[in-house]
Order: C-alpha cells, then structure tokens, then sequence
C-alpha cells in the first residue's frame, strides 16, 4: 500500500490555512491565505477549493481526503454547518458537499476546536491519551472533548460548548444569550470584565495604559504590562488563572477527564495563569484528583487544526 | 434459549434494595432491608449475598448475573469501590470478588446513579434515548451521563460526579474541598444556604416554621409550607429552580444533551421548580436550544437503580 496524505484546512473567520499530511502526522507543506471580502459559502468554499489544489500540485503523491475544521456549529456526520459567529451567511450550509463537487475528493468537515483538539491527541500534548480536553483560548473558549479515544460531539454536534457552561449565575450578559459565561471571563475580555472590580486607583492605572479605553484591554496588553513589572496586571492575570481553573474543575467533576491541554493565542501566556488556574481547580474539586490533575500547553501550535481535520479525514473516509 | 433473569441490587447508606428483573427490564420480585449496625465491606457484602439468595429463591427461574450499584466512587471495570461519602469503612474494596466469592454469580458493580440513569433509559423517562442526563436530587446531585447509547465513566470511574460542578465561585464551602457546588444550591441542603439571602422577616417567618433551625428547612417542610401557601416557600422553590437550571444549561452546552431526567427524593416537588429550572437553563444557552431542552420527571421511581443494574449485569457478563 502506498502512503497516505490528506489536506487538512483550518478555516477561520479572516484566513484559511492548509496543509499536506501524512498519515502519520507529519505536514510536509503547508499555506495560509486571506480571506476575500465575499465570505459568503459558495466564495470562501471556491477559496478552499483553490488551496487544495495548490496544496496537492506541491507534492508528487496523490491527496487521498480532505479534512476541514470551520469555526460554528458543524454537524460531522450530516456534513452542514448550522453556523458560524464568525461567517455570518453561513446559516445551515451543505459545505461537505460544496467542497466534494469543487475538488473531486472525499471531504470530512468538523467544528474547528474538534479538530485542534484530536491534532493534539494524536501528534501533540495529548499523544497517547485516551480523555482529554483541549481548550483554545482567544477571542472565546472552543473546547474539543477527547472521551475513551474520540472526539464526542453530542446529541446534535453541539457538545464542547464549554465557553458557555456557567461560572457567574448573575454574571455579565453573554453574545450566545446567556450570562456569566466563562469565555466572559477567561478568554481575551476577561480583563475587561474585570475592570469594575478593580478599585478606583487600579483601574485608573490600566486605563491610562490603554487611552482610556477598556475593550484595549488585550491579552498581549496585559502580558506587556506584566513583563514591565505592572502589579495590577500581575493580579489580573491570576484572577484570569482562578477562573480558568473554575471552568477546568467543573470540567474535570461532570466528565472524570484529567488532562487539560491549553491551545489558542492566549497560550502565549500560559506561565502567567497556569499556577493559579491549578489552584482554583484543585479547591474546587476532590483533593484525591491532585496527583493527576494536568493543566498543559499546547504543542502544535497553529498547525493542529490542519493536522487533526487530515487525520480525521482520513480515517473517516479511509476504513 | 431460556429467559435470562439478573438480580439487580441498590445499596444506600441505610438500606439495601433487590429485584429479580427480565432481560425485558421487568421487575418480577423485589425486597427492601435495612443495613445492619456493621457496615464494613464484609458485613455488608453477607447482607447483599443473603438478599441474592432469598430472592433467587423466588423466582423458578436461574439467575444468571448480578448487578449492584454502590453510592460512591466505583471503577465498574476493576470491580472496585474506591470511596463512599455513605459508607465511610469502604476504601478501595474489591466488592465485585467479594460478592462473586459469596454469591457464586457473575457480578457486575457500578456508581448508583449510573444505574439508575441506566434503568430510566432503557425502560422509563429516557427509554430509545441516546443522550441523555439524569440528574438524582437527593442529600447531594448524583449524575448519570448516556452518551451514544452508553454510560459514559470517564478517565478513573469519575465521571458524572456533577453534584459538584461549580455554579458559585465563591460560594458556601462543600464536603468535597471545594465550594459553591451545584448540590448545595439544588440539592437538599439548598434552603439552608438561601438562607441567609432572605430579609430578616423572611426569615423570622421560615425559622419559625422550624423551631428556629435551619437544618430542618427540608425539601419535605418547604414542599408542605409552599402547599399552605407560603410565598416564603413559594420564591425558594423558585430559586432552586433557577439553581438547578444553571447547571443543566453548563451541562447542555459541554456535553449538547437535550434531555434531562430528574429522579430522586426531590423529584416528588417537580411541579414546584420546574418551570423555573426551564427558564433559567435558556436563559444561560443558545436560544436555538429551546425546542430541544427537555426537562423531565423520572418514571421508574426507586426502581431505576435495580431494573439499570440488572440490566447492565446481563450486558456485561452474558455477551
């Protein structure tokens, strides 16, 4: 049997990124390209469509599959995407068949925090794990959950919505119509929804830092802050930390799963919260989980969402 | 083929129940004592084996396995109790080789609650579900999670352990370690913690009901003073049903499990909380969950734990 390769993509809401990879894991190319301003399904699927074609005149080996991981609510086994906060058109889109009439091969779609999540299980911190959650930290919390070896996706495709589950029951209103949602405060607002609880000197101080304004607040802002020994953002992020760790626990308490790998931009900053994130986790849970409770960053980097969709693609379309 | 029979039993920390069940999920016999003064594993597991006989002796027909479900931290697959809040001597017990040892019967152990959540599932508020929750309000929140047909365990046999989900970050200390625990806000302990938010003619008004202490605020006291028309009782059923929305709406958006079966002593005031658990739980989740939440009382009532085990016993040992 020869080798097999797929195209895993990783589709975002500003650009796409691509890649060649081997059955084994490894990506032996890859590309990343903008987004055009017509995001609509039928231009940003002729995008991809175009990538792939790149991708595979970049190796002298056949594609066998194309995986691709989309930001929203993906049905996998239906191939739709319902939608996608970041890709307003793409309301219950046939996208599996979409990208298989554009490019002739067989194609897996997925949500793309399932797909970050099984490239760290498979090639990255996760390597050889049976259970494992995989968070990405940015502008919200996407969560993969690997349960007894694959990604679970739930009753409808929704599983893994973990920047939802609940840790202020009065706390601030949330875009998803909810309230005291945890990405509100451990994703990149965090440090704007902690503004009001500083006191009036603190708060005057990060806000001169900013212009005087709160949404400026950024997570690269407050690891500049404290790289330059700012104490008000060495607490911000701790409180960042106890919060994430609050998420982790409730977590680690519904589905027995010890591993926690921490992917996304917010990662960058992973030695400036990840103490305090294991503390607030281990006061919330049983003391007997301590031995084998891990808070652990993520090694792939950008390159796990291609990784796990040419994986998936693979082994979905390849039995 | 012969029918296959299972004695299904369901240990509490006070008493022990049994039934002869089909491979239909029928209950053919059944028998309730009351645990002796000596509750250590031995003790115990002579009372479990005499109940095994007696019932066998009901019934003209063999019994093939036996499944019991055991309050605490179990791993089903090592057979062993590891810990039980209930029965405190129970530390790291092989219960499966001691009651195959005094039975003669292939056992199957296993977390009360999941089967329980087994039980309703095949035969009673979940039956032909795949996804399902089942939530006992009890002293505590046991959970049992059907995820793709199956109970779902977790890493070590921890899984469902949702009683301890975190809904306020800086709540009232648990029993666990941690604090603010979903069971103190939605369990039986829950009108004691409320407590002290009321006005102070509030509560005046409900202590006095109790002889002026707390622990009495029962579910049993608060059902009968809302039945006499207390609006006291009234609003704190109300916010027991806003609490134990919340964590339902945390565990819909992890999991994305629609349906919630709500079993246990509390159950009998489903009428009292429900629409306000609704309530809460859209208020804290995507609004396109609405049609599919499905918040529900159990059927199979104190059975659920024996018709689960049962079954899960012939399951596991009769391939």
């Amino acid at each position: 049997m020869s080798a097999l390769f797929a195209i895993g993509i990783d589709l975002g809401g500003t650009n796409l990124k691509g890649g060649v990879v081997g059955a084994d894991g490894r990506l032996h190319a890859k590309r990343a390209v903008a987004l055009g301003d017509d995001k609509t399904p039928a231009a940003v699927c002729a995008q991809i469509a175009a990538l792939v074609r790149e991708l595979a005149s970049l190796t002298p080996t056949p594609i066998n599959a194309v995986g691709c991981g989309v930001p929203g609510i993906v049905d996998a086994a239906a191939g739709m995407v319902y939608r996608s906060p970041n890709l307003p058109a793409w309301n219950d889109v046939p996208v599996r068949a979409l990208l298989a009439q554009e490019t002739g091969l067989p194609i897996l779609i997925d949500n793309d925090a399932n797909m970050h999540a099984l490239g760290e299980a498979r090639c990255g911190a996760g390597r050889d794990l049976q259970h494992m959650v995989f968070l990405t930290l940015g502008s919200g919390i996407g969560g993969g959950l690997l349960l007894d070896g694959v990604i679970y996706r739930g009753e409808r495709g929704f599983a893994g919505e973990v920047g939802h589950l609940v840790v202020e029951p009065n706390g601030a209103p949330c875009g998803c119509g909810g309230r005291g949602c945890w990405e509100l405060y451990a994703a990149s607002r965090a440090f704007a929804t902690f503004l009001p609880l500083l006191s009036a000197q603190e708060r005057g101080g990060l806000l001169a830092a900013t212009g005087g304004n709160a949404a400026d607040l950024t997570p690269a802002l407050m690891a500049r802050l404290a790289d330059e020994g700012n104490s008000v953002a060495h607490e911000m992020w701790a409180r960042y930390g106890r919060y994430l760790g609050i998420g982790i626990a409730t977590l680690l308490n519904t589905l027995g799963v010890m591993t926690f790998v921490i992917g996304g931009g917010i990662a960058r900053s992973f030695d400036r919260f990840a103490a305090a994130a294991r503390t607030a986790a281990l006061e919330h849970t049983y003391p007997f989980h301590a031995p084998h409770l891990s808070i652990r960053r993520a090694t792939l980097g950008e390159e796990a969402g291609m990784v796990g969709a040419a994986l998936e693609a693979l082994r979905v379309n390849l039995p």
